[in-house]
């Protein structure tokens, strides 16, 4: 009787460690089509008892490339999992392990604050799952707001430096912080394309109109000039040409001949803070990908 | 007891003849802006007895006119009330009174069956309330649904002539009907300036694309390139500036990246249709001013 | 050479023959969750040469159960695949292969034409691939219009019967098509329990409400009552609780205090036909599956 | 030419003090419908050398009763205006001058952050024209939040106490600041009918549900349940039929069979604070009127 107390023990004792050891984390495969990708990569989870939890995959005909994000349960051998899958996967083929540690983000801002307190609010309760490592602004406006959340704020002014050093002075103090993404949360200021490269992929901007409409300065200005009926607010990654990159997501408000640029602006605050929320949130969990000049999101 | 008898009847036949009589007009209102407007015109109205059933009125402060619909029920006399109005209303005003008589419309198609059908549907099942005096297409492919409908299809093909003679066979027989407005529903042709002309401010178009973005030619498939997360369309009238005229109505739907050109263009469709409708209705409703290059909607 | 051209007329010939014997088809699974399902059914399509154009799957934690479309091609062997697919799933799996064969609807109706107009202008001009077998009125009011379309029209008048005894005979002609859906496009009477079993979850209705709101009769005029600034409407598959079968698709207009329940009803028709149509799309495209009360739309 | 210079002097002195006189307000008239009402109204207006800068009416036939809004612009004599007015009115009229004096608002929370965040958030940065007054909570979670913002919270318990003793409570630390309004940002408790009674139509709702649907406890487990493909937010006014008080402003967003009842309480809240934040401006923007059970909005 004792041995069998100890035999539940040391099962249970094992079990714990199993528990322990189980963990989830998200393949990302982004590949040339071809035949029996699912198969094969499904195959090599199966293999490595590694319970797909949720599957999503997409072919995308205009370039050819297959897609796939896969929410995994098990115990990792990230080493040899991923070196089964190179082996069966195309050439050319990205595929990543995604450890469900939480994400870091910096967000530059300038003067405006709704985007920015969106963000803080949703992050100190819990609707939005990322590390804030600082705020970077080129104005001091915001600092308060940002310090009573308890995150840190930087001025980087730009008074008195060219865009290249001003960029490179923001490029240098992002980086202490190894942030995931950059998060344009209305940053005013057109970035240069070295600063766009050093953070490939990986800056997000909220531009306050549905692109293409309504490009570059003062979209509510544009859109009250030419008399639209709808606004908006597009979210989209950031590439060397101004409010072209990928689109992650849109939305837009109907207005009317009431609506002055001033209450359009008003108005569309929560547009924007709403869209670049919502895809903030996509990116963090792993679900965007990037082909070309769009998005796929599973 | 005869005579009381007799007086009711003679005051039954005087309230019958009352409400023979009795009317319900619209006056639409457009003038620069001044002080006690509304006092003035509403005034008039009493003095007149014209009961207000309805009044919506707008101060447009970006060009400084004022905008006023009234719905009037009463006994008219057009001549006399026209012109009390217009010694009290300010220099360029434009008054007019527009009784409910049924507005007629001639829609010019191409090939494309949904916006054209939907008007038919409406029309025929008491949801419009316009007469169709005909349809013009380039091609003749909708006759059979056009005729279906009993109304009367003409078919003018643009093969083998300039586009001013087109225009032009076009115009002289959507002269024929005097039509109040001329709807495209997706005639896919550009209009000389001379068409324009001879028919401003009463042609109204669908465009399918959330204007300003995607201009011109094939705008699902200038979506499907950009990669955007929303389509849409837009009704406005027609000016000489391609999809540049004051647009009364848009909306729009979300796409993902499942989307190909060929089903944002089916998706497309029942917003184009929606739109188109939504926006006739209000034209003939009365509702809509136009000044400079916007609408003003009552 | 002679000998070299035979050979490719023959090659030719064989791929002549491969390409007509290729064929679309739709695999659907819906089962108890398991381990490795994606894994064992992508292996045994790939086991049979059959090609994922597109794969959509679902686990329902709610219900345990597990849902799979997959679009395959290939020269099928339904007999083996399916046998093959058998033994590898779970107990009490469902697994279909549905060929591209057009399905076959039944439209019901009473008065109102917007919702028939739309689905017969849809079907007739390309943008719903089904074939309409038929449209059966208690009413005569619509049969000019199916006659347009060159569909059969049935008058199938409750005067005088029972509901049972007019269910009966609705049921009886509806069998005559075979069809694979009956579309209660505002077919405006209950229908009784042996109906709705007969033809168990292959009704589709529209309710002009978005549910659970306004369950019932007059739903525009309980709006009005209620005060409510939305309306809407709701496809859903027909069950024995009124207006509480699983839902396919729901969506909403804004309203205001200007509109009446008869402006809210003609606003709302354009909302219905929407509704009704986009989700009749997603069914015959074999998208839905429907899990106790609720629908999974992959 | 000195006494020209004084002259001058003496013109922009008289000037300046008709400047520091000129006010706006706005006057709200809800009264039984009569012929003539617009035309009194902005006669007395124009008596009194108001200025109209926008003016919105409307007559509701439910009700039999006329609503105006006007925003005047001049120099006010209340007493003297308001005794005209009511000498022209119907008798039952309601009509007042509102100053554009900021109004005052307290804020009643329990334990969940985003709608009040969002108050907090637009009120600091100049998108909420209202004065704050506290934010009162029966949990003390979200005091660190309040205060951040520099506005005094109070901790209002209601453990140990009967719901009765607790109202009182609230309601004699919330009379304290003489609100406008009581905004009820999330508040999860039932109100006892001396409360509602005591701030009659002048508390403010949010319920997370498209009412009349999901009344009551836990709407989005009731969503989730009833498998809906839309999910809302109600704001309204209290009365004393739990989430049935006059309904200001709705909206919703789509959701899938992907959502559980967490997620789409999650998705649920950005439409909750934008549909709370846009009810309260219209609110305190003096364009709401309550009819009835029902809401104008001008």
């Amino acid at each position: 009787m004792n041995l069998k107390i100890d035999t539940n023990e040391q099962q249970n004792s094992v079990l714990n460690n199993i528990n322990k050891l189980t963990q989830r984390k998200i393949l990302r495969t982004q590949c040339p089509d071809a035949k029996g990708l699912i198969s094969k990569i499904t195959n090599i989870c199966y293999k490595h008892q590694l319970n797909i939890i949720q599957n999503s995959e997409f072919v995308d005909h205009r370039s050819g490339h297959f897609f796939m994000r896969t929410e995994l349960e098990g115990i990792f051998n990230d080493e040899i999992f991923l070196a089964d899958l190179g082996s069966s996967l195309p050439e050319k083929s990205i595929y990543e392990l995604k450890s469900g540690i939480k994400q870091k983000i910096v967000i530059l801002v300038t003067k405006e604050a709704h985007c920015l307190g969106d963000l803080l609010m949703k992050q100190a309760y819990g609707d939005l799952d990322v590390e804030i490592c600082a705020v970077i602004g080129n104005h001091a406006l915001l600092q308060p707001l940002v310090e009573r959340f308890n995150i840190p704020f930087y001025l980087i002014s730009h008074e008195g430096l060219t865009r290249e050093a001003h960029d490179l002075a923001m490029r240098t103090k992002i980086s202490e912080f190894s942030p995931d993404y950059v998060v344009l949360a209305k940053y005013m200021r057109v970035l240069t394309p070295e600063f766009v490269a050093f953070f490939d992929k990986k800056i997000i901007n909220i531009h306050h109109s549905f692109l293409p409409a309504f490009i570059g300065a003062k979209p509510y200005h544009q859109a009250y000039e030419r008399g639209v009926k709808i606004i908006g607010a597009t979210a989209h990654f950031v590439n060397n040409n101004l409010d072209e990159g990928p689109i992650i997501m849109q939305d837009v408000i109907h207005v009317d001949h009431t609506y002055t640029a001033e209450t359009m602006m008003k108005a569309g605050r929560d547009v924007e803070k709403n869209v670049l929320s919502r895809a903030l949130e996509k990116v963090i969990a792993e679900r965007v990908f990037v082909q070309d000049n769009h998005t796929i999101i599973l």
